[in-house]
């Protein structure tokens, strides 16, 4: 009888154990506990731990009020979306994009317009068509850097002409970054928060990436009466955010531990980012895919016709883990998949992509 | 020129730093670390880090799927409304209750009807009355042990009563419990989540009393249908609650640092409110109250005609921080405050009850 093969996994959008700092984290836990054990551990207010707040303003050039911590930045996307997008509200949104800000935006019945998205970010010639038509976008959603799913970057150009269009248009872009610092090859792009001039974007961002998922630290950067209006609604929702891991998280970004992780991780994904590839040109030559920068995903698609919910169900029989592209899309586009390199250790990932190649091969 | 007087609180129903335990914290945090990085600092799942979840079962003898840890119990309240109550539905509140529960109950526009409360708890005949009359409750929102604000306690046979009557009207009891472990007089009484029979109690509690605040890890229990719905709600607000936190509350329960903190904890409760009711004799013989057997809270009231909002601001003049009376109620009466002797110490109580003294006095 043969033996079940060990389980792969592409489609975890986290980090493996291997490249989580945990004495790094030990020892912020051990400063925190003696340096602050009143800002630890008592109710704090819904705006976060004050000094990590300050350290966030200050990363970003912005003032404290203009910035709020959370317990993960979902539920900074959840309290976003409660003040600023009401029932069949227009919010435009990346083609693909992240399967769960999906589903929170329409669970909360706005009308989503899916605009395209290439190798250098969202299409704006259409977004700015679909303004001139006379739709009243109310809100753009936009992964700027290693998008979930595609892991495409938004070039520094169109970063400019979108906070120009949502000047114009009066609507607010939402900067959802958690990728940010994970880029392995090329220059950083300024961010749209720092190119706009009239409060057009609220900015969100995460320690999920760079210091630990499980530590759920998250956060808000917009116009100061954006932040408020927010906070009002947090204080009601859970009084504060967890005081004892942003605490942690304080001691982490500011005793150096913060740059050594960030260099761990980008080490391993640029590895396994590479691994990847190749094993991908090795085994499966019809997957088209573009090789990302930064960040934890692959966008890879196959000839139209091909059936990727199939090719998820084929990969699960041969213990590979996958994500439906479909998951990503309001529409019905089935022939691509979302590839994750986080999770995935080097030595897992030639063997993966040959199960997914076999899994593949039998559609 | 006179020095403005230190600042008494007996505002804030929070424990103050002396009886946190801070060094039983951070041996918890450092076991949680060793003991298990994967499932501290990975994603988990909304229905919280199982290990402790595993814990709250057994404590409360339910399944495990009977549990779900949240990021504090406001936010698990916040969840269980947004499941069971909508627009409009009818809610059974006690008068007094929790201002920031009525405040989330009223911004999702329930129905309240508020009960009056004695020391013995709600009053279920006029519950009772309510329902034959033929309004349909939905929910009951009661806090059994240590009311906040009164401090009062509902007895056994109330306890029994109320699940019967939940039975029979079909509404389900919440039984909002932060204070339960508090007890430094008189015996334990059984939950209405323990005498339930057919899914009539959700039963909500926290850590913030006897771990810390700051760590903001609550949790629900009931009937796991009701748990599943809320679990996927949760799921959709932030992926998962703090593992981080919750890794470090197991470490700290389950390492026998929680027996010591509660006993540490009751000690100093029992000698503050015995302090703050002895002081209140001496110096306010106007106040009425009963004394807790345990808790944060004490419910003053005065002759009819004092205005406990006025006293509010006279004792704020001379360095006194209490709670109008009128938070915690949906009504016009205004003569109560509630004072919280969870936050001073005890040196601080007689000096801040003459400076309460001294407003009345004034009014």
């Amino acid at each position: 009888m043969a033996t079940e093969p060990a389980p792969i996994s592409f489609a975890r959008g986290a980090p493996s154990l291997d490249i989580i700092d945990v004495e790094g984290l030990r020892a912020a836990a051990d400063r925190a506990f003696t340096n602050d054990p009143a800002g630890s551990f008592s109710y704090g207010t819904s705006v976060g731990y004050k000094p990590l707040r300050a350290w966030i303003a200050e990363r970003h050039g912005v003032s404290e009020d203009q910035v709020l911590v959370t317990n993960g930045s979902m539920q900074a996307d959840a309290f976003l979306f409660d003040t600023l997008v009401g029932d069949g509200d227009a919010v435009a949104v990346e083609r693909p994009s992240y399967d769960r800000t999906l589903k929170s935006l329409g669970g909360r019945h706005a009308d989503l317009h899916a605009i395209e998205l290439s190798e250098d970010g969202v299409n704006v010639d259409e977004l700015e068509a679909l303004l001139e038509a006379g739709t009243t976008i109310k809100l753009a959603h936009l992964i700027p850097n290693f998008q979930n799913p595609a892991g495409y970057t938004l070039s520094a150009a169109k970063r400019e002409r979108l906070v120009a269009l949502a000047r114009k248009h009066g609507f607010v872009i939402f900067e959802d970054d958690p990728y940010v610092e994970l880029r392995f090859s090329g220059e950083r792009l300024p961010t749209m928060l720092s190119l706009s001039t009239q409060g057009e974007v609220v900015y969100a961002s995460s320690f999920s990436k760079t210091v630990c998922p499980g530590i759920r630290v998250g956060y808000l950067v917009g116009p100061a009466d954006v932040i408020a209006k927010i906070a009002a609604l947090a204080t009601g929702t859970y009084i504060s955010p967890n005081m004892v891991a942003q605490s942690i998280v304080n001691e982490f970004v500011r005793g150096g531990s913060f740059d050594s992780s960030i260099a761990t991780v980008k080490r391993a994904l640029q590895e396994r980012s590479t691994l990847l590839a190749q094993s991908l040109r090795t085994h499966l030559p019809d997957a088209q895919f573009s090789q990302p920068g930064g960040g934890y995903f692959m966008w890879v698609t196959f000839p139209e016709g091909v059936d990727g919910d199939a090719l998820f169900e084929a990969a699960a029989e041969r213990g590979v883990k996958i994500v439906k592209g479909s998951d990503f899309l309001i529409d019905d586009a089935k022939n691509a998949i979302r590839l994750a390199y986080s999770g995935v250790t080097p030595d897992e990932i030639d063997e993966g992509v040959q199960r997914l190649a076999q899994a593949y091969a039998s559609l």
